[in-house]
């Protein structure tokens, strides 16, 4: 007996109506007739559900879902099966659907190769890059993706409140980490992560201990790491957690397609007084961010954050010691990694219904990194948290 | 005190020199003076470690390492600290390389925009698409990759010689493989893998109990599943192990960077004379396709393979049931699915150093997938099994 999955419930096309009426004036002020999506991440946003295939968008809000598989699901009339995205254009003619002369292609995440294929599709259509327009579109959620990653901070809390529990004395930072990705994937995480870009490779967070944290990495992530192998040079590093040190669990809470990002910090013992002020400079600067509302420049978001740390002198800490890190958040969604990024020269506005993870994080010589991260909604009166947890250093001994 | 890393280790500069010889006559052939990699995959490939930047390559076996970060690496003369792409030109000219009048950009692995950002820094040259020429350079492996495969499968097997005692009663497919996961990751699994294309997104492997085996999936996998979510419907569906089903467990060994294959079948009880005969058909099939030697074309492989299953009449089963899939196996190396894929329309001819994954499987109604996968490295003499592990069906009760 096989389970049958629709392929999209009736909740799920009332959301997907949701979503095209906000792409369709997007699409139109982008001067494309239409888009062709075809990046998992932006097929998923499109239908509610993952399919290998292609999404026809017109700039008149009509969208047509082209499958190739599986197509057991393909029953109504906007379900298409195809073998070969080649199928398109004449199924367009047949549908009385007349081709671009502007077309919309994923220049930012499709390869070079999947783009010049679907652009050969429309050889008389002029060209567009609607990557711009899918981010901008996704940066402010609907009720229900906000729902979701809401459901996923409470499942991100009812782990962090085992982690203290997987501790064994003696412990390196990667069997910690890997003790609390068991208990995520128990709690329902998909293990799987969706990040946007090839400067993240991950799996699952991030678990840094003591001086590590201070290890530079080549990724795109707040804190660094070294890695276990050189293939893979990042995060935890296998050393066994000393006294005195911080672990920073940083892990991601994927249950359901979206992303909760939350941070929270263990100590072994009793952490030095720097590590303990730059801690709660990071609970004052995440209070002090909370009442952002919408209009404000993201980039102030990131100077006020700069202003309170250069107060308290822990400037030289700040987003890493090595390699310091010029932002203190990011947008959150599908992609653990979504507009807008949180630094001095963004251009973005502040806007209602953004979820932004905030991370305002320090590392100390001879403790670790220290610093919490909750993933937030802007609210018209200021950010809702989603990742709520106690925020203080909790000694593990 | 931190973990100070070179970023070529003696071994690991011996080993690039042997890769870029073998690359060389490659690049020449495909027309272009110069290649730029900037892929995860082929930088990690050229350098021998991961590190975010640029390789640069010329046909006459010349190699410049740009990087960007970490750039606490970079002292030695052929590593170059940048801060972005478009200082490689004038680095270029002064060190007296001449530009090059065709460049070879990766065009099936990076995105458009990536390729275009690349191709503005050498405005004069025509471009090629250099991913064939590294696929074909990559098919091959040296004595290094080759012992990094050997030593994945046997620290593979070790985690396979433990999933017995991971069962307990009652458990669902996705409980079995997170403890499953959980023990790969304590021997050394590096969780994160690595992949070619956006066909498949997986968190170290799949376990496929029952009839979930036939839920056809998007993804580009042997066998389906349903998932437990519609935004990544594949593999493990939540659903308790009943008696008479096999559990296929099919997990990667992503241990160093590169990655072996091997998938057994577990059963609750005894099952169906017939799931038994499809699982010793699949057994027979590598046994047979284990003399392959070098020459031999790797479309003939699969017409062997299937003689043999439409032989014994198991031909509705084969690949998948509802849905079934044209292939039986795939190269492996640092990426999950390199080349060559083992398929009816294959143009690839066996070569010696190729590591092949071989994965004739089977979904049996009522019972679930039967069949093995063994990773093999070929030899002058026929296919060296390198995931030795006992191949019957195990019986959990």
């Amino acid at each position: 007996m096989c389970k049958e999955i629709p392929f999209i419930s009736t909740e799920l096309r009332q959301e997907a109506g949701l979503r095209l009426r906000k792409l369709t004036p997007l699409i139109k002020e982008s001067g494309a007739d239409a888009i062709l999506l075809a990046s998992n991440t932006n097929l998923y946003y499109a239908a509610g559900r993952f399919f290998r295939g292609y999404v026809y968008i017109t700039s008149e809000g009509e969208a047509l879902y082209f499958i190739i598989r599986p197509d057991i699901f393909a029953t109504e009339e906007d379900l298409i099966p195809i073998r070969k995205p080649e199928m398109i254009p004449d199924i367009l003619r047949e549908r009385g659907i007349s081709l671009p002369s502007r077309i919309g292609i994923e220049h930012d995440s499709l390869s070079w190769s999947d783009c010049t294929r679907l652009q050969n599709l429309f050889p008389e259509a002029e060209i567009v890059n609607v990557s711009p327009v899918m981010r901008r579109a996704r940066m402010q959620k609907t009720p229900y993706e906000i729902s979701l990653i809401r459901q996923d901070g409470l499942h991100q809390a009812a782990v962090y409140h085992k982690v203290s529990r997987l501790y064994q004395r003696d412990m390196t930072d990667l069997e910690f980490q890997i003790e609390i990705e068991r208990v995520l994937r128990l709690e329902g995480s998909l293990g799987t992560l969706r990040v946007s870009g090839n400067l993240m490779e991950i799996n699952m967070g991030s678990v840094i201990a003591g001086d590590n944290a201070d290890n530079p990495s080549p990724y795109d992530f707040a804190m660094g790491g070294a890695g276990v192998d050189p293939s893979l040079p990042g995060g935890a590093s296998g050393e066994i957690i000393r006294h005195g040190q911080t672990i920073m669990v940083d892990m991601n809470g994927n249950f359901n397609g979206y992303n909760s990002d939350m941070t929270r910090v263990w100590s072994l013992g009793e952490v030095s007084p720097l590590a303990r002020k730059a801690h709660n400079c990071s609970i004052k600067i995440l209070r002090e961010l909370e009442s952002t509302t919408p209009g404000t420049k993201v980039s102030d978001m990131y100077h006020r954050a700069m202003e309170i740390v250069e107060a308290e002198g822990l400037t030289d800490y700040f987003m890493g010691h090595r390699q310091q890190a010029a932002f203190i958040g990011h947008g959150i969604g599908i992609e653990l990694n979504e507009q807008p990024a949180i630094t001095p020269r963004s251009r973005d506005i502040v806007l209602q219904d953004m979820t932004l993870a905030i991370e305002p994080k320090f590392v100390i010589p001879g403790v670790g990194a220290v610093g919490i991260e909750n993933s937030y909604v802007v609210t018209p009166t200021g950010l809702d948290n989603l990742t709520s947890f106690p925020e203080d250093i909790i000694n593990l001994l």
